[in-house]
């Protein structure tokens, strides 16, 4: 709606380094990471260059980008190993020496230390020496420290690839700095991810249709998933209090429109969700699975104190754990089947029984790639729950691979413990 | 072994177009393709740029990746509507001004008319003009033509970002022509991961320094991930049969020195081994799991044919679960605690009884970010397995957030089981 024209200081570069992108074996997550987190700062990301792990190559390239000057957001290429060059490519550009930093040998012995390892192996030590001039960028996650290295024209931050150590580093001490520099006045994108689960995205685009058809603002994307499609509302370039009110507008609408789906928004996680109805209405919960195989359980798991309103799981891939642990009478697996609903039930109050728990998931089908027959083909997912005796059962079938089954059905297994909770009182 | 200079016809650039790239909202997949795809084939891709949907900065950026000279494959831009700038760039770039294509008219004219649409609509006009002198890349799959554009210096293949448009116009236009071109005598990247478990990258590096040392052929890389690194080793610019030579010696070399730690090659993968060595021994297992939460069980269950030798699991997040389900006696946990070899040992044989299998895996730690202590830390993992009475305890402590502390306790469990398995008379 504007023609602003972002300074300079608004405009970043990001670099990544390393083979392992060039080849394709690996996808560029942290540019991904990096450019997101600096469109919601206010940045704008001009450029992004993936660079060979290979001296001439790499130090050609750094040339380039410092010719244009600005901020430059490097990552990869600081680790230990002799295939990490950053460090050196950097001091050659610059034409600044590397020397080793005592205060972060220290730093290096006393971290291998804390993990009883007495000497500091000779290959680290690389990761002591900086070029003159730079300054270090604390790592508290990893090994490598980071290089702050600056002239009148550019500022290159460079910070190591593995992604939980560059992105704590980049949270905690790159963006702060970069904010302070920019000195206020930045226009952020403001973005709003809607979360849902359960709907496929061309059905999901289909009913909102017509709530975004001719829309600019805010920018709607689809991004699917696994069982999951995340909505994205965003506007570049207005005012916050605009912005907002502009993404609040459509996003309540479709709420509204997609009430079923919804589970959450930004950050929000479905099983976070899912824990956190739980823990208000203090029941806590046990899971019976088999063809997903303790995934429901280990993404339970992943949120941080679910120990407080969860007890266990038992993953009952074999029939005779089916009957001796939950409790699956035999004739009901003879007469139908393990994938039934009536296994489901049973494996459900199985589970609620075992662990004496107000709710239970229980989740049995077939993965594939072998087992399916006519009658009960590969992807077929029977999914229950039973929260404080509302029994909810269903059926699904998938199409995908193994590890796509079981994540399509591990997330429709906590939606629907979600949906179940969210109707008993808090 | 020699210093081979790859000769700049095998060397290609990559640059893709697009805002959502570098707002991080869509991760560049179709660079990695593209990669993919190149090093297979045998050409080397010595830099990736990603460039806005703004015309002089596209324009800037092309002229830049111009001036290198060489092939380039450029994707996105392409479409019909205002943002797609990639054939105005070109033509500015090159000095040679669009114009309109009757050839091109007519086939968006036909496709349109085939799926009903009696008028082309306007802005798709766009979509029939080439600058001068260049020849369309035909697109069965959609609206868009690519563009082939060259001069003495470089040429440039332009596609359209869509996916499956961009796969197969690459695979049936572009790389016959680049293969042609190249003249034949290319040499495809060879390469091989080897893969291992339990060791941190340094230390791996240390270990084997002085078999990688000074070595340019095969190249060595560390791909470090949690609880797990990969060391590739890959020769580009030789001929195949020597090329795997160099890499057999080293591998060779390496694996016997990594042995310990090394569980497969390539696309192995450690529940895979494991599950594999089980099956030759016509083994059946069972986990017994606490901090790690289902999440040993999940991967082993990734395996396809998993229920050949899995009976299933106990995630035992609840100390009563842990003592009603596994029978770990209440004394043990009074006195040592759940995160104990004590309990870790009774989990153990709880396993094997309840699911009356041969082998077991059990894993008790604390995950964090809660519930840590002076004497039992965030991070601190007891590890155990049995196989037939061989049973073997280990305790670590791993840095890392909660799911950074299970993924590496996972794999670690796994990698013991698969030595204790190996053991074994096949």
């Amino acid at each position: 709606v504007t023609g602003l024209q972002p300074r300079p200081r608004d405009q970043v570069e990001i670099v990544t380094v390393g083979d392992e992108i060039l080849l394709g074996a690996t996808l560029d997550a942290n540019a991904a990471f990096l450019a997101r987190e600096l469109a919601a700062a206010g940045f704008q990301v001009r450029r992004k260059t993936t660079l060979p792990d290979d001296l001439p190559a790499l130090r050609q390239g750094l040339r380039e980008v410092r010719a244009r000057g600005g901020v430059v957001i490097v990552t990869g290429g600081l680790g230990p190993t002799p295939d990490d060059l950053t460090r050196h490519a950097l001091a050659e550009v610059f034409a600044r020496p590397l020397t080793t930093r005592p205060e972060l040998v220290a730093v290096l012995e006393e971290r291998f230390r804390a993990f009883g390892v007495a000497h500091l192996p000779r290959v680290n030590l690389s990761q002591a020496e900086l070029p003159e001039g730079a300054s270090a960028i604390p790592n508290r996650r990893g090994s490598a420290a980071g290089i702050l290295l600056e002239d009148g024209e550019s500022t290159f931050y460079a910070l190591p690839g593995v992604p939980a150590e560059m992105r704590t580093m980049f949270r905690e001490e790159v963006l702060p700095r970069l904010r302070e520099r920019a000195g206020g006045g930045l226009v952020p994108v403001r973005q709003r991810l809607l979360r849902t689960a359960g709907i496929g995205e061309s059905v999901l685009a289909e009913r909102i249709a017509d709530l975004v058809r001719g829309r600019d603002v805010p920018r709607v994307a689809y991004l699917p998933d696994l069982g999951s499609v995340d909505v994205r509302l965003s506007v570049a370039g207005l005012p916050p209090e605009e912005a907002d009110a502009a993404i609040a507008g459509l996003e309540g609408a479709l709420t509204e429109r997609l009430a079923e789906w919804v589970y959450g928004r930004d950050d929000d996680t479905l099983e976070g969700a899912a824990g956190a109805a739980l823990a208000a209405r203090g029941l806590r919960l046990a899971i019976a699975e088999s063809c997903t195989g303790g995934l429901v359980s280990s993404l339970v798991t992943d949120v941080p104190g679910s120990s407080g309103w969860f007890a266990g799981a038992v993953v009952a891939y074999d029939d005779a754990v089916k009957r001796d642990l939950l409790g699956v009478s035999g004739d009901t697996l003879a007469r139908f089947g393990a994938v039934s609903r009536e296994t489901c039930a049973e494996m459900l109050r199985g589970a609620r029984t075992r662990f004496g728990t107000a709710c239970a998931v229980a989740v049995t089908g077939i993965a594939g790639p072998g087992g399916g027959t006519a009658a009960k083909p590969v992807g077929l997912v029977h999914l229950g729950v039973d929260v404080e005796g509302d029994v909810r059962l269903e059926v699904r079938r998938w199409p995908g691979t193994r590890r796509e089954i079981k994540a399509r059905a591990a997330r429709t297994a906590l939606l629907l413990l979600l949906r179940a909770v969210e109707a008993r009182p808090a």
